[in-house]
């Protein structure tokens, strides 16, 4: 049997991709995300996704968020310095006896500050597959951004930033909202934020505001409220990981048009970072993970 | 007759306060909040609230989102610098011949940089009829913190820092709930916060997640957590600040817990903050409104 299915499970998205080996076949994306599911709706949940796929003894390699304390089964966090994905992986339960689930561990660090990441570890062996000699900083946007050193195979430290959960709480709940509008992206007002982030990183609290008066003293165009928005966040995550990546190799993986936001904001700082694919990296490191013994 | 009604007319609730000359009487509050009023609604949500007090020709003054150009009427802001409040109001319809409804204008600031205000101005114009030569800092935390520098009995400019906002997304919505409980004050969490934040305001956007890692790694006291997420969000309000605060003599003015937190972020950088109530500064302010011609 070369057959078997990778799992990225986050906190809201169950995203299954059909494998035959190192290829990929069919993926397949429902709203079961971990939220809100019981340790005993995982294997229920799954089967509705892919059970057609299963046709005899399956490999399940699982990342993301179905290992946390309140998910399919609990995977302690590794400490870094480490290797992103590592021997062993922690077993869950099936009833189906044809399956054989086991769940990639999330990474901690204690020093120089608490951290934690869940998923983001099997994209980084995904871009240590990729690219095997890699001595630089993944940086991962989402909604809880990741930065990390990574060099000699291993996770050396990260930071994360919460620029995504941020940026979705203030522009659909905060009054910014009534000055933000499109997805007409404005590439100049994004890298103006982003500067004005960088050049006075402590005036962030104060500058958010100014999105909701030039609107309603300038009637400012929303699509600029809006990458404004952007660029005075993400300028504000480069200022907090400036000793991450300054002068250092950086890899973006991270949803498409998000990727290309900070590419853009990390080469207005003089970086010349490369852009991965998150979807793939993530494969990717499904991959090793269902090598390891 | 002597009798008057000052009103309050905040985003989300309405507060009118009986007044007999300069004598506060009764005061009622309802959820009539100016947010999904339209501008007839504003004059029945108020004759619900005080219709009773109302035995002849009677004087209302109106501050806050009443005036909001989808408000009671548009009462368009004044530009600073100016006095806080100053003739002439804006006039307000009502249906009710007996009521003569005014309104105190919003200020709004084009350079250094866009801002507006809408009801603050009435609390700084009770902070000067309480201390008449005030030349310092009127700090008004709240929703949105209005840091004013006021001298020859003007607003010289201001600043809007989205703190309290920011508070109430982080801790209802975002990953941090998990993380933050109780009512329980620990002022040594809190004050270490606004010291870690005035330190390096730039590592703001990446230790707010700590909170939640320090959780999950060390099971850290929820207390604790909403403690520090206060202390980083107002010692990054601060170091936005700072410019206003540094060396000034301020007067914070807000509920009285948060009044109380401000000011203990104010002594620890060295300053001796004086508090004046809110409520009271309100009020103060819609005298000296009442008496303009």
């Amino acid at each position: 049997m070369s057959g078997w299915i990778a799992v990225d499970w986050g906190t809201t998205t169950l995203r299954a991709t059909r494998m035959d080996g190192a290829r990929a076949g069919e993926t397949r994306e429902s709203g079961d995300g971990m939220n809100g599911l019981s340790p005993e709706a995982f294997e229920p949940r799954l089967l509705d996704l892919a059970g057609d796929w299963i046709d005899g003894p399956t490999e399940i390699v699982v990342c993301g968020m179905a290992g946390a304390r309140q998910g399919w089964a609990e995977a302690p966090y590794r400490a870094v310095p480490c290797p992103p994905v590592a021997a062993p992986l922690t077993v869950a339960r099936s009833a189906d006896p044809r399956l054989s689930v086991r769940i990639v561990p999330g990474l901690s660090q204690r020093a120089p500050h608490p951290d934690v990441m869940r998923g983001e570890e099997t994209q980084i062996a995904g871009i240590l597959r990729e690219v095997p000699e890699f001595d630089g900083v993944a940086c991962l946007p989402g909604t809880h951004a990741k930065w990390a050193h990574v060099s000699a195979g291993e996770v050396v430290s990260f930071r994360t930033a919460m620029t995504g959960e941020i940026f979705g709480l203030l522009s659909r709940s905060s009054v910014l909202r009534h000055s933000l509008g499109g997805n007409d992206w404005q590439e100049a007002a994004f890298l103006e934020a982003v500067s004005d982030a960088l050049a006075r990183p402590e005036a962030l609290s104060a500058r958010l505001f100014e999105i909701r008066a030039a609107d309603l003293l300038e009637e400012q165009d929303p699509a600029i409220g809006r990458s404004r928005l952007s660029g005075l966040l993400i300028g504000a995550e480069l200022a907090a990981t400036k000793p991450w990546w300054l002068g250092r190799d950086v890899i973006v993986t991270g949803a498409p048009a998000l990727s290309q936001a900070y590419a853009a904001a990390l080469r207005s700082v003089g970086l010349a970072p490369r852009i991965l694919s998150a979807a793939e990296m993530t494969l990717a490191g499904l991959k090793t993970a269902k090598d390891l013994p």
